[in-house]
């Protein structure tokens, strides 16, 4: 089973700028590990990163033909403003999982709408780099049972 | 360490209600296989589940002289009504982690504003009972190092 | 066939204070009465009223294991601000039939707005006391037929 | 006593579409009961439906010439749009009982909002064509004590 | 003449958490001094503090039967959120004025707005414990004149 | 000490129209009392009215050039328009006690925002003269103490 | 040069119903005062009353083939409901006095807002019969100079 | 009988700038024409200009000291600004029309709302100067009879 | 198959006012063009314009009767008001396809918004008396073939 | 004569996906058939898909180079969001026909808004692959004739 | 030529308060080195404060009778509330740039937007007193040639 | 020192398009003639259009990385739109100046927000090219001393 993740702009910039801040882990290193815990489950687990919003439409449009089963997406500041996204996930109809490192519901008002949660399973967000382990664990949970709910 | 899981009104309807949709799990149940879960880690937890905003309120005051290292709530339709729950949590400090059955964010307008979100650590939704085992991961991992970031 | 009629905050003060507006009418007379119209028809009432919107959860909670045929409820100002008696009602999936004794569409732009409404058959606002005789006409109706339309 | 029954827009489409949601009744098998039912309790009822917003308004101001002593109405779309059928009610300030065969409460947000309800005794909505019923019962109460209250 | 205190949810935390911003003294120790300063004019106080929004509107109404003078209401959160609080004030008809400890109009945008103010005789805010002093003088004086004005 | 009153528009008319409503008592009836009471704790006062916005702020602006301790500020209807002597009272970092007559939160919707009240130490509104004295026992403490807080 | 008086809905019911109000004059009074003083000035006035918004509009179109030099124009209640008379007039292009009895913009909030006056030369508003005056002045004198400006 | 005529910011500048749109006519000698007008119907007639709102506000306090009948009032941009100067007409209690050059209804949006209005026994607007004189006839009219209505 | 293409408020002065604009072409003349070409498809084209809403209403009522297969529909100002023209499309239940001349989403706000588009097909906007030709073509296809879709 | 028919984010999945609801055909099976339509009337058709909104903006900053007479665009998601795509339209003033597969008036509020309307000749929208072949027919004859109009 | 530089409300505080923030240069310093900077370019240069918004209309007025080229204005918080201020600039049409020592559009929502941008050149914000001197220079560019573009 | 000015959208388009509006001076020009200007105060200054809004963002990423001292940025339409480009200078936490040629305060609602306005130094709008060489100037003066204030 092979599981794609994600994400989106600016996220580059993760662990080598305001490590007071973010810590200094890089987004290579939260993938790499991510990578490995998947692989003690026996999943395969790819990572994209783009700062270009076309770029990441085109990956989710790969990803179905690529028998990903589920993609695990921190869309950055996309999250708020592309509607393509959104779109191309709902094409797509693959299992979604939101994560966001900060709690984007407790910052600036125009943080807290996301277009990308009503095409997601869930979403997970405030806890760091552990939110992706989460989202892992919950995309897993998802591809093998029915949807939750409620 | 002891922790405090707290569910708002209607969540004792849980599991003897619309079993197609919300599953055959009774509250108890997820409680009870959320405590065992805990216990593994040397975590004391606690539940309760009011349909009262007051008692509510009351029990995380409570929280705070019980040496409970934290909370993990799931504030049902007080989520969007509750400056009270809110205040309270503000409070007595304690980190909260916000967890919902649903994807919150995939619903109703008025059901995508969380009055509880700015004084949480993080939110977790969309993932079923499943969400409240995430959430206890990360409760343990926040008490245990560093907040998280953006 | 049994009925419960429901009254929500403040609605206890009816027939002792102002009774030049509100009529010298107690809420228990108007139940009373209430109780013999349904008995002429072969339906026991049972009336409850409650200043907490907790104890107005629980009672319809409770209405779904006593065989309760449907719910007369006259709100008060939870009508306006309660997502958790909305969910009760839709969580327990009973007949539910809304009554006001004033015209709230004819009040305050807040009191104009119905988070119950949504979850209810139908609603009967502005004629006073009378209001509870045709929302009974009207349950009693509903559950021996379909589902009225636009 | 005379009253008069009021239908707006498209509820000549009454019974000869979409049966299986509005029943197989006409507006006119309808006003043939309500006229009975009438009858019954000594009262003349005329029932008259129009598509024209103007018609609807010279037909109220006529009422007043014609001693009908209140009215039944169910303006249909014209509830949400007109403010000269508003003008025309409070201008013979005649008490005026407004029906909706639906729950427009329930339906979309530009249904919610009635421009007739600040003129209006009371409103009944959600039942069906027991609704005109109801109206009858409340009129016919209405006219003959005070105006009830909160 | 009796005087009420009404203190809503939170405020029992006073004191005896983050003292360095809301002072070492505790709600009971402020009702004391307040009970002092009123009982030299001659006044009996009585102060009750709930989290419960049922158990705030219950007291409102027993005051009512209590000969209770008139009310000082701190609300808590409930003053942004409670019709139903709203509707017991006005139900009793007693003289109220309402106390903040913050100043409200200085904070959130959705701590601007008072659904208590519009049935109060006048608002106070902004002067931590000082503010209940100020409204006894103020509940006094209202109680042994005229209406004060624009 | 010394502490000066500043009064804003039409509040020169106080007294002298509408006694019915206002009272009697003239503003300068209204300072000479405050005076008078300021005296007696030792306190210098003086007292300023304008219906010149310019006035008002250049007023101000000579406070913090003449030692004054603090301001008690009716600034009438400038309270919902004036950004620039919301900035004045800023500039020169004065405690300010904002006072109004008339109790603005239960009056029309444009008069319920106060662009001073951000700058403001607290707000007292409703109590009509009495309101004064009330914000010079506030000012009197403030000046005397720490910040009061939520 | 002839002049076309348009009356809007319920306008017919001018000096018949609350005389205490709007005064015993009726429309037909009012009118006919109107054509007598426009004869002084060599002007034939025509005036039409209607209930019906495509009425209303039809004399519109109609004027234009009549070689009408200017409309004297109350809405009534179409006033902010009725785009089609708006377009109406820019349609036909003839210059138009809008006419209110009451001062709108003094009332509900919606009779602040003229879809008409986008399309008129000027409003008159909150003169009674006498705007009617007013606006004959008015349109006269338009007709024989250049357009007023800012 | 005395009429005072305001007018507010930057009517100063009429007829001396932008003359092809304006006309060439000063206030002045607009308020000159108007005085003798008002002359002939044996009135005495006062013209006052600032720029000042607070001028403005002490010109129509110190109306009501001379015996003034009624305003006749340009407020230019204060009409859109200043709760002030609605104060201060509402504060004397003179019957005040409102009087604007250009057709404001059909202007910008913040334009098209007068905080004037509501104090103000009617509007004229978009007349170019002929308003004036139009606003006298209808002053006249007014301090001579009853209130017109709706 | 017949088809009626329906003509809101206004369109019958196509043609005759502001040719340079809307060119020299009647409706008269459109529509009978149009009905040749609808000829040489086989289709029997009938052509209704009204500026009353109520006969238009009435007109889409009758077209359920005539066995009319679908409608092409130019409600003019109607577009942006009238829920009760919306009702009685989705009443009959008729394929219908939106025309307007103009490109209604390039002008003012308030024509941006089609009350009728929900019901409908399709829209084609801003092609002139060309859109009615497209229109048809539209209509003649959707009656053969499946709803075309996102 | 050369026309650019450009499709945006997400268009190129369709006929590959969901064919029960979108169809069998491709995109490219539309773009072939409309190049043999254009062919027929002597037209030359560029097709271009791109999900990047840098590159749409590039390809129709390019077609002002080509000597292309008008663009049909189906902008997809980016109908919403992009202000650069407006402004390349406008920038290069090609005529421009707006096409959607689906009733964008029909769908989600967000959707209803397009930020292209306002600079291009008209909209088709609803009428699946079939729009293409009716822009195209609407682009021809506007660029051999006058723009249209209301 | 000659330039006028006018300056608004607590401006003349420049220097004095909060040094540490603002730097210790006053305006009359700010104003006498840019007075130099103009001389060097040949031009003369008025400096003129006031918090009054009267005297700031005056003094705009005036420069038209003055010769005076064009005007570099600092509103302070007139910025946000004077409708006056912005019809005396386009009242005299002189060539404005406007100028703020702070970025407004990083601050409070209320300061984001200015009244007296759409009647100025342009607006230069968030560099200090170095403002001044960038719009001198925009100031004399713009008066030497054509109005530059988007 | 390094200076990097970036150019967004449709910027490229300048001087080749409506040079009546913009002028004949391309984008190269200008930055030809900037690099020059900077040159002669020792810096570098390197220049970067593009439509892509990844592009912009990568170019930013890359800036901190290549020892650049600030940005220079007019964002073209992504102003109005790009929460990732604010994000990417908030990321690289380099000085900014926000530059755009029209006055975009002047323009319609929706270009009056600037999304990069909050993370920027300043903003200079409405100098066509000119702005530029302002915010050269400015950006030089910023990085060589304090951070300017309100």
């Amino acid at each position: 089973m092979k599981i794609l993740v994600l994400n989106g702009p600016n996220l580059n910039l993760l662990g080598t700028r305001e490590p007071g801040i973010y810590g200094r882990e890089t987004l290579a290193q939260i993938m790499q590990r991510l990578t490995e815990i998947a692989a003690l489950q026996g999943m395969t687990l790819e990572a994209f990163q783009s700062n270009h919003e076309g770029e990441l439409i085109d990956r989710i449009h790969q990803a179905s033909h690529d028998n990903v089963a589920g993609l695990i997406f921190n869309p950055g500041a996309y999250t708020h403003t592309s509607v393509a996204l959104r779109d191309a996930i709902a094409g797509v109809a693959l299992p979604t999982v939101e994560v966001h490192l900060s709690n984007i519901h407790a910052r600036e008002e125009f943080r807290q709408k996301s277009l990308i949660a009503p095409v997601s399973t869930g979403q997970i967000c405030g806890f760091g780099a552990l939110g992706y382990e989460l989202a892992l664990t919950a995309l897993i949970s998802h591809c093998r049972k029915e949807q939750p709910a409620t």
